[in-house]
């Protein structure tokens, strides 16, 4: 399962702050727990800042890169952002996200098939949000056929099946279970991705919710997610689950990790 | 999703200390905790006094139907134990359990054919335990088929896959969850039960293992699980689980057991 760490993103309060008084010392710090973890790659996003999105996401990129050896995904709906940031990045970073938007993915195809990266290929079409299982398989698959005939190879495709809160129709969880399961079948060398928070949007007990739609996310077949690595109790259930989907040989991580005191044990 | 509440299992030391001195107000205490957390059956099992089993299980019987309004699950390997046990029991109760082995299917087809009753059918060959998901099947189509054709109605039928520690073999996870899928898939109208606990045997944070094994085996499938429901954190994951899988209309369920107090928010 591979991680990618979600702290640093302004629309949370205190990256907010930090990014506006450009304090390097806070975000390196965000960006060590995070890799201490168990994160894979680190996102950077500023979106909220809209006019100085692009300025403080290449300081961003920048300053994490400095402070831990990892990739980063470079996180924006706006392609100009994505288009400078990448430039500041060293290695091979992951671009959230490409769509089927047509404005959005004319504007992103040169920058992800310039240079080697990771592309999330979010299930948005041109005019509407899907809802259903077939309709996120559907832009899945025509997002994985493009791509792919534009030279990006599968395995470097991470299809996003787009969560909805499970408050506003309760299909919205099943919804995205059974597209990770078609899109996993259908395209075995393909790797999907989502974030989690969104499923429990306006319910209480968000964690709980969160942490038990990783896991069966992670049973549909869900092979990356970005999440909070440094929340003790969904790394918990992200090193459980693994073991119990039989993909921790003699349970070493699982074992691992709680001896190391990484994951909450109740 | 039926629970049936494990507490009142004599392998327990307060609950072993109690049937010993016939303390009548302790049993009626943990029957009641566990129908007010949101059992449906109250299972019953003195499997570790041997010769004093049968009058035990039959005491067991009288105290807890006297305390609450719910059915029992009668536990024992012992066919005999159940037969008695079972003349006690007021309506329908739920037999745990008949398997393939000759013995232990000849003495029970009786007991399970005479009245009304739901039967866990263990998948426990003749000779052999169970290690992959193809003998699991096997051995649960096998019950299904003899039983339906003796006249029990497919859907009082519950198959127990058998859960194995992941410690001793890490498939054991993934044995579990294909059978229950498959055996779900080809008796729609069957029911799958499990115990969780055997699952985490001889590993840490048991109950971080076990919960996320009962997310993983619902998203699965299975319709029934022997648990503590007064565990607030397996409660939540049940709840949360039933939601995400689309199968708590409104997320009512969810909503009024976060506002009762009764489940665990972090």
């Amino acid at each position: 399962m591979l991680v990618v760490g979600e702290k640093i993103n302004t629309s949370r309060k205190s990256i907010a702050a930090a990014v506006e008084a450009q304090d390097v010392d806070f975000i390196r710090e965000v960006a060590r727990e995070q890799a201490e973890a168990g994160a894979h790659y680190i996102d950077v996003n500023a979106g909220t800042f809209l006019d100085k999105e692009v300025d403080y996401l290449c300081w961003l990129v920048e300053i994490v890169q400095n402070a831990v050896d990892l990739p980063l995904c470079l996180d924006s709906p706006n392609p100009q952002a994505l288009a400078e940031a990448i430039k500041h990045h060293k290695g091979e970073p992951m671009i959230n996200s490409i769509s089927l938007e047509k404005e959005r993915y004319e504007a992103l195809l040169p920058v992800v098939t310039d240079r080697p990266c990771r592309v999330v290929a979010l299930c948005m079409a041109e005019t509407s949000m899907p809802t259903t299982v077939e309709e996120r398989v559907q832009v899945g698959a025509a997002l994985i056929n493009r791509l792919t005939s534009e030279g990006i190879p599968v395995e470097k495709i991470y299809v996003d099946p787009l969560v909805q809160p499970v408050s506003v129709d309760t299909g919205m969880g099943t919804a995205v279970l059974g597209a990770i399961d078609i899109i996993m079948q259908d395209f075995p060398r393909v790797n999907t991705i989502c974030g989690l928070s969104n499923i429990s949007f306006g319910l209480p007990m968000r964690k709980v919710i969160n942490r038990n739609f990783l896991a069966l996310c992670m049973a549909s077949g869900l092979s990356a997610a970005i999440l909070d690595p440094t929340d003790e109790q969904l790394m918990a259930t992200l090193l459980s689950v693994e073991m119990l989907l039989g993909g921790d040989e003699y349970c070493e991580n699982f074992i691992g990790a709680y001896q190391s005191g990484r994951v909450s044990t109740i």
